[in-house]
């Protein structure tokens, strides 16, 4: 089959491997129909040490099941499926806790002898943990929509219910890539009374402005900080999601928090150190977020994407085959492409 | 009048002052009756830089009014009070929410005009949202646990209350000063089943047995993490109360929480940035606490103390004069004393 393999920084190949096969009996195998790139994606294909062997990569998908282990209980070839960026048993207590990406028996795509979704098909471990069945056929229309569950709209939705977004509170989303958007459906959605949007894409901050974004933020740290501060009487958001994960981005979150504030990361963070230690303590503002556990909360955006309440899918703006998936690597890190959905 | 005043690192005073007395009509002058020696008190002993004027030392106390302004509505000369480590003006947003340590109208004594409370008197900003009268005489037993409700016992449970202690959860208390101590005592109280306290002073670990902890781990970083995590099942504890505040001790704090848990920090931090930023992103730990509102706390703890069911002033291990304050910040200093309490 055909698979996207990263073998250092900007070398994303889509080559022939050996088919998705079953290997436990708890697995799953996925022809996948709809795959996507992640703003993820775009730190190892700023940073991958080169290898030999590559990384499979990919790690957002809808599909269809080909083939199903002796232990699979709850789904059967045919069915048309969500895959989470991240895969879990649903038995486990941090399963039933709702924080599907500490399972301990989960893990990543792309991982090991996981492969990845930008490919024709993907092995799924803990089938039954981790696949979530949608009640619609692959030729759906909200098929892009239905995609952000696998990822960013549920990431973006992390963000939002660790940052404790509520109705009337006043929300900040640092980063306006997909994530960020997401975070801007996700506070509407939430009610949030403000919604300021901290990003200077102007086709992005068009989209973060019909998703529900009240006021825009295009400058940059200390500015930055002043403005959000002058639309909010002087204190800063009690709701901050940061979505893009550097030190400066960070930093600036933490400065427009409100005393008392939170803070939901969903960046991967890129430094070891969290900056603004001490403003973040003086201010008694809580910092959250992690990779979120989006299993969980498919069920709960699923009725809204279903019924049309929220358009997350509109974050694609580039779509092609898996041939084309290298050239949507470097579209999106040359900010030409917001996000590339792959058609198989 | 008498006051504490440090010139600089190690260099403490007991000097005559000019007395205090009401400046604006919101003040009240409290005649100080019993006062403490803080553990973040220590920090400045350790590293104040040398001046002519000094600081204005002591922000724990309780007292009898002697004086109130024209626009104190809720208190009169005469009135036993409990006085918060920090003045708010009980009336602002923050106020209302319960974070009266982010009063816009608050601050904190010993700072500018306003002195310390390690002296004959103390001039309170903002009487009325400030001080707690109290249903006691000057003379009851109960003046050391009643004292702690000025910072200490406020601010172990800030740090229960951020850590998201309650009923069933597993709580792990790094330090084994007076704050982690009455850290236990608030983890105790909220329901917790396993306390943990990290600490290695015999006493200090004798109290909190005393206090409720069911565990004492008495290493220190790696060894501290893999014996917290042997007596939780291998995952870490729900709730972490951080009562130190330097690296080595939030490191694990963030290290010992269970995915999905909660640190609250209430030492105060003496880094510019938070160590052990990508653990607490990849398990969804989030990070919380600050300077405590602990006159928010007075009227939930406060019929503990008065029935006897928490008896924080056990933490009080030395009593002496205002001229021994001194001596008490070496002694504390040194480690030969837990607290210490003034009497006046």
């Amino acid at each position: 089959m055909r698979a996207t393999v990263m073998y250092g920084a900007g070398d994303v190949r889509v080559e022939n491997v050996p088919d998705a096969h079953l290997i436990e009996p708890t697995d799953a195998v996925v022809r996948v129909s709809r795959a996507s790139i992640c703003g993820s994606d775009l730190w190892p294909y700023a940073a991958l040490e080169r290898s030999e062997t590559g990384r499979r990569m990919g790690h957002e998908a809808i599909g269809v099941i080909e083939d199903v282990g002796a232990e699979v209980r709850t789904m059967k070839a045919g069915d048309l499926v969500v895959m989470p960026f991240a895969f879990s048993d649903g038995t486990c207590d941090f399963c039933h806790e709702g924080l599907q990406t500490s399972c301990i028996h989960g893990g990543f795509f792309g991982t090991g002898d996981v492969g990845g979704a930008q490919a024709e098909a993907v092995r799924v471990p803990q089938a039954d943990g981790t696949l979530f069945v949608l009640p619609v056929g692959e030729d759906d229309a909200l098929m892009p929509s239905l995609l952000t569950l696998s990822d960013v709209m549920g990431t973006g939705h992390h963000a939002a219910v660790v940052a404790e977004v509520g109705p009337g509170k006043t929300v900040a989303v640092v980063g306006d890539g997909a994530v960020g958007l997401c975070g801007v459906i996700a506070a509407q959605r939430l009610g949030a009374e403000q919604i300021i949007i901290l990003g200077r894409h102007p086709d992005r901050i068009a989209l973060a402005r019909e998703f529900g974004a009240t006021d825009v933020v295009s400058e940059r740290g200390e500015e930055a900080v002043e403005r959000v501060r002058e639309l909010t009487d002087g204190f800063g958001v009690h709701s901050v999601l940061e979505c893009v994960g550097l030190e400066q981005s960070t930093l600036t979150a933490i400065a427009i928090a409100r005393p008392g504030g939170a803070v939901g990361r969903v960046g991967v963070p890129q430094d070891e150190t969290m900056p603004a230690s001490l403003p973040a303590f003086y201010n008694n503002v809580t910092v959250g977020g992690g990779p979120a556990p989006v299993r969980a909360y498919i069920e709960e955006l699923l009725p809204d994407v279903l019924e049309g309440r929220i358009k997350p899918g509109r974050v694609f703006d580039r779509v092609g085959p898996l041939d084309e998936v290298p050239d949507g690597y470097r579209a999106m890190n040359d900010r030409e492409a917001l996000k590339v959905m792959v058609e198989l």
